[in-house]
């Protein structure tokens, strides 16, 4: 199996069980090794007491974007220590895009930046993740094409 | 009004238009000037694809519990940028229990830490946020007793 | 005078006062709005007990970096809160180089990225800074070419 | 030998190796498991262009605190990523007294809280490390009291 392929495989095997990412109505629009860009809109029940959409709900989309990316290698991956910073207020309707890519990896750990823009390419927040793998795959290691 | 039924009042005023914050099942304990701690339970729909609470739910609560904090006095208050680090996974049914502190306030900024324990008062999560305060107010400025 | 001149005359005036940069032997090899570039190489008392560049000297770097590229716009700019992922260390003898860029800016706030590489491009560590406008000028107003 | 007396003889191997520790003039007031105390003057060297401690010069006090306050256990630990919220600035002639704190450590991983007071008790930054430990000890496995 090529890593693209491997790439996808993983995050299908992922998506099935990720009821957060799921019931949040994110999308995955590609993921690639070490990649992944994910839609969500925001909803009524995303919004905070200030009328925009929560921290969290934005961190979330982030947080699953960079989930998704790290664990394109058929090796569970899990998040250490995360940072977010927030430019710009989301809005109730916004559809907002998370691109995902990977800075550095090497032996167990690794380091991956996320934006957050909306449907006009307005910067929403900046996201970066810090990661180590741990036992355990996605695929059954007899898998072969 | 004296500054802890201040502090009870913009909670009550942020509380009824939260969305994420009542949908998610959180539960305010208590509020103090600078201080709050919620609780919350973790549910299916809050899972990750490794079966764990997906990182993005604890960093809600705590992000959650950090706005209640930080809006204590009657002032608006925003997040910029806040830091997580997980330490130990949350599972279906735990309760867990956040605990935020103001660090530091002076002018507009401010810096708060969150802790979220478990039913056990095992160390689940970190987190760090800073804000800074913006125009608006929870109560009317004619509002006293 | 044009943005650019602008960013080398602001570079300048920071420099002149700037002993923690003079005296750690950085230079700065380009700056643009927004933007830095400096070098740096590792001496002996940069070193740490494991016989690697302290992590305090690379941060030093970075941040330097970060002040020289969010001072570009004749606007005194503090950091806030900065962040930094370390993946490989820095030697005695490396020549490294920061590039930083801006991400974001907006009203008084702004978030940049710094990169520092060694003379093999390998990356070193990554720094994510968050500043402030505030009072004050680096150059007199009514400086004009 | 006792946990106490490890902690001051990893100290003590430490600082012998540490240039930058000990070329800015630091000094280690205490250490314990997990805990350390440092205290430094803010000299000429160590302001920057607008007279102020550099953040830099306050990162890396933090970081040797942390460094040396996680290096307690006859195990090397190196740091992975460090975050920084300066709140004061640090002036020339300050006596600034570092305090790390292990807030979390399980498996190879780590998290420590440092502050930086002056000599007024007035808070300066705050910083959180995270660590992993690596290959190697401080002592030699033989020495025993």
């Amino acid at each position: 199996m090529d890593a693209q392929t491997l790439a996808q495989r993983c995050t299908e095997a992922m998506w099935q069980n990720d009821r957060t990412t799921q019931s949040m109505g994110m999308k995955i629009i590609s993921v690639a090794p070490g990649e992944a860009v994910l839609t969500m809109t925001v909803q009524e029940h995303m919004l905070n007491g200030q009328g925009s959409a929560h921290g969290g709900m934005l961190f979330t989309m982030a947080d699953s974007c960079f989930g998704f990316a790290c664990n394109t290698y058929n090796q569970f991956a899990v998040a250490q220590q995360c940072s977010i910073n927030y430019v710009a207020p989301g809005k109730l309707g916004d559809v907002l895009t998370a691109t995902g890519r990977e800075v550095h990896r090497a032996g167990r750990g690794g380091v991956y930046d996320i934006e957050i823009r909306n449907q006009d390419n307005t910067l929403i927040a900046l996201f970066r993740g810090t990661c180590r793998t741990v036992k355990g795959q996605h695929l059954p290691e007899e898998i072969h094409d």
